[in-house]
């Protein structure tokens, strides 16, 4: 393999290796990982000492220090920066479409995680895309904390002026804003879709960046797309694989398609790469990507004695309620088995943590509950009751991270109270379902005021539904069924008029017991011809819809998610039906 | 780090590494890696041809060569054992309890997988589990294919007499029977559980390895249970680091606490094990064990470039079926991005496979979905209509993998038809849910004759239940609630009396369309003070038990889910206060 020695064609701070991992010493690259964990593992042992919060036997949750952000350099050779791209690359995952509140809400979440850099975006995408991304730069991006630290926010881009243009319009108000940019350096992506050679590609790689630059950004990264199937010699061409790569931080970015995108992430920090691109329970598309928690735990645990005393500036108690923020936003699921943040991860079948020789804490359990802010639910978790008044419920939920406004807060403290007189405790979980559905809901443009369904083995269920629309206008209709749910969306779907079809349908008690709050969650794809196109091939984009509802009454809450995706969908075509001439989403895979 | 020689303590066949893997050369243990990827990570690289099945780009189902079972030895140096623990370490998750016929289910779908080893159970856990073994020795281990192919039958035992004893007469019947014992090699298990010094551990795992092979069985398996925190000498010596090793087939067993089970199994293989412990989806305590389908799909994928030539038996088309069957059975949900056989793995955004351009296969699977099984959902799974017939229901049913007898066809046929008048489209998983709920349902205690319900905004859910026993008694019961499903419940209660806790309730439409099969799943805790007790403690198991339900009403399928979680812990009590003098039942974690 040639050793290719040019000037570096691209003057970027951080460079992505989409799929493929460096080797640490040559920093050539090695065999393509996303699909396999690399064969070469050696870890650089590097003397320094290291901050105490790397230890896993330090005291649980000290104020981490890190090192003074630079964009192209960390003054302390093992920390690693987390890159988070829940809201991009996560948000790309089938039905997980947020809302920029929902979005607000996450990257508020992602930084009191203590995250680097929160991508938080595609500007160029849509307006929705764009005024989420710049809202989370004013304000998550100006939030710096008493020990100087505030997220870099970043906006995605393909390397042409009008995108980049827009990712610095969406981001440059962040105390550190950041472009990333992307072009296919695969043949077949380059023939294809680009219809351009390899010189012209480097050509437009190379003045895009410098492009990004001149318009007052310092902080550039530039990624390959289709990495994994591209010439090897070619992307030692556009990466620059010559003298003065040390000024630039290498990242990671795996794919989980056969369930080592951790592994090779780590494995990539082990090479040397000093920034990792992880979401939130690992989601995105397909297999999704690294998970964060899972990733930062392995750090945590073995960071010190294992991987050469790497650390990252985590502040891992807030990895729970991360998690189920994602979950609940993005309606994709945890399984009961998944690695830090799943249900059992912390249970055992038959009560072993009642077993007497099982007290000493580190028999099983190589994490404790409490580092990543989980709450055991037989023993914690009950924070209110029905004596308790405004004041602790807005405490309360300002700690769990959802900041509402007085009318937002007198909604919910009704609600509360409601679940209060039945429930007897009122757990941190039912909070968040209720904030989620009372105050998390897309712009109503129906709401369901009264709904009456009679249903059992008799097989003729029927509901009646009375929907009022953002003009006040009520409507009623009643339907029949193959079940009460059924019967219920039927009769919504007669006063909507909207062509869509039911995807999926899930519920899920939020605590114990059948009085506790059910959730459930829909996802809807709209059958209107009138969709957004393809950047790419101008084929309408079929895109999906979730709403959720929670309520005590599964029935009801049904039909309120149903018409939280239908509103959800009716507002994107509004929308997107008085830009369509101006922009189009695109889909991206970088 | 002394190199240890003396002779081997233990005549076994097969060696478990639990949490501990080796380095190629040397044989001895490298650094803990279930909870962390090993730093050594060399491939063999032996000289041989592979068999065409290994190659990604060969004809995608071609029969298997596999080479004839010898305990202690692989004829093919490449060739890598499949053991399957789903029945025994997996059944260890919360809530994931099964009945007989539902193990001999997912013993018959492993075969079809081709797994070399079904690790069936814990024999002398309780009668439950011995019979559930027995019955799939004498019937799955049983059935030699055209090929010679037949799956060992593995029991497992605690290092005892009692227990050997039980294994052995569990399995014996099997073609290729198997004995796994075990006993605890870390000071803290010596020293608190078994009250024995080093050399009584030895002496008494030699002389129990010695005492299955004098009942007649020459496949024994031997594993240090907590190896991760075991000294190393001592577990050098148990082990047999000596001459006589290369006779010993080296085996992996990782947890995925990290998330990085498969990584650290596919780096046990790489450094010489050949036998690797998986569970189907990954299931099993806490974050679970290494999953079957990632394991199989990499070395599928990767082997013959990567791994030096490795290959398995499995027919990777039943992945799917086998995933299904066990989501199904053991209530453990897979999440939509799980690698492999969650719901998105094969999903894009935005509709990307209509895109002109995305024509070539490889773009962005690197698995094509029908490797596994996995029939489109917009495309396939169509099989049965309204016109369809007894016999083209049972030979779908038979390539599900369900062997129904004529009753019980009977009664899937007319839920079938039902079925097939409300809806167009009878696919796949409507089936499976329809077969679950009819025929794969705990022995009835009780059974639902009809349910009457009320709900809506107006807040007094009510609810009418009549129940029926097995004496065939009708009970009526009436009750107000949160909601349909709460008052419903409490109608049971006040009919079946017994105190439960529910502990965990969802839901999920198994198709497309609100008119779907909704399959509710229940998980509930007996508050019985007469449960079975703990083993090591004698404290009380609190076991829990699941049901489900499946049907078109979702309050309906919903208080079917409930009285078969109500029967199935009905049927334990009523067996466990008839054995509670001579067994008990064991959780383990080997």
């Amino acid at each position: 393999m040639a050793s290719i020695s040019t000037t570096p064609k691209v003057h970027v701070s951080q460079i992505t290796f989409n799929k493929f991992l460096f080797s640490p010493n040559t920093r050539k690259l090695s065999f393509p990982p996303s699909i396999y964990f690399p064969s070469i593992l050696k870890t650089k042992t590097v003397a320094s000492s290291l901050p105490p919060s790397s230890s896993p036997s330090s005291s649980p949750h000290p104020s981490v220090t890190r090192p003074v952000y630079v964009p192209n350099k960390i003054s302390d050779p093992n920390y690693i920066r987390i890159f988070d791209t829940t809201l991009r690359d996560g948000e790309q995952s089938p039905g997980a479409t947020l809302t920029s509140k929902e979005k607000l809400d996450i990257a508020r979440q992602l930084a009191k995680l203590g995250v680097d850099i929160i991508e938080a975006g595609f500007p160029a995408a849509s307006k929705d895309d764009f005024e989420a991304v710049k809202m989370i730069a004013n304000e998550v991006g100006n939030r710096v904390d008493s020990e100087g630290y505030v997220p870099v926010i970043c906006g995605l881009s393909r390397c042409n002026e009008k995108d980049i243009r827009a990712a610095w319009e969406a981001v440059k108000d962040a105390k550190r804003p950041r472009i990333h940019t992307f072009i296919a350096t695969s043949g077949i992506h380059m023939e294809y879709k680009l219809r351009k050679s390899k010189k012209e590609v480097v050509e437009i790689a190379s003045s895009m960046v410098s492009f990004a630059r001149s318009l007052g950004c310092d902080d550039v990264e530039f990624s390959p797309e289709d990495a994994g199937r591209s010439e090897r010699e070619f992307l030692y061409e556009i990466l620059a694989n010559t003298p003065g790569i040390e000024n630039v931080i290498i990242s990671t970015h795996c794919q989980n398609d056969l369930g080592l995108s951790t592994a090779n992430t780590l494995s990539g920090a082990c090479a040397g790469a000093r920034q990792v691109e992880v979401t939130i329970n690992g989601i995105g598309e397909r297999a999704g990507n690294a998970s964060l928690e899972e990733v930062v735990m392995v750090i945590k645990c073995r960071g010190e004695h294992v991987l050469g005393g790497l650390y990252t500036g985590i502040n891992t108690r807030h990895i729970t309620m991360a998690s189920k923020m994602v979950e609940e936003y993005t309606g994709l699921r945890v399984q009961p088995h998944k690695a830090i943040v799943g249900a059992n991860a912390f249970a055992h079948e038959s009560g072993i943590h009642q077993d007497g020789m099982l007290k000493h804490k580190g028999t099983y359990e190589i994490i404790s509950p409490e580092d990543i802010g989980l709450e055991r639910s037989n023993d914690a978790g009950i924070v209110l009751g029905k004596l308790s008044g405004r004041h602790a419920l807005k405490d309360r939920l300002h700690e769990l991270g959802y900041e509402l406004d007085d009318a937002q807060l007198g909604n919910i403290f009704w609600r509360f109270k409601a679940v209060a007189e039945t429930k007897k405790r009122v757990t941190d979980a039912d909070l968040i379902a209720l904030v989620s559905d009372e105050v998390f809901q897309p712009e109503n443009v129906w709401k369901l005021l009264d709904l009456q369904v009679t249903c059992g083995t008799l097989g003729l269920s029927t509901a009646t539904v009375k929907l009022v629309n953002a003009d006040g206008e009520e409507h009623v209709a009643c339907s029949l069924g193959t079940g009460p749910v059924d019967s219920a969306y039927k009769a919504v779907d007669l006063i909507v008029k909207e062509p869509v079809t039911l995807l999926e349908y899930s519920m899920n008690a939020v605590t114990e017991g059948i009085d506790a709050i059910a959730t459930t969650r829909v996802l809807i794809r709209g059958e209107d011809q009138h969709a957004p196109t393809h950047a790419l091939t101008d084929k309408p984009l079929q895109r999906t819809f979730s709403g959720s509802g929670a309520g005590m009454d599964i029935v009801v809450s049904s039909v309120k998610a149903y018409v939280g995706a239908l509103n959800k969908m009716l507002a994107v075509k509004q929308q997107s039906s008085t830009e369509r001439v101006s922009t189009k989403r695109t889909p991206v895979s970088a």
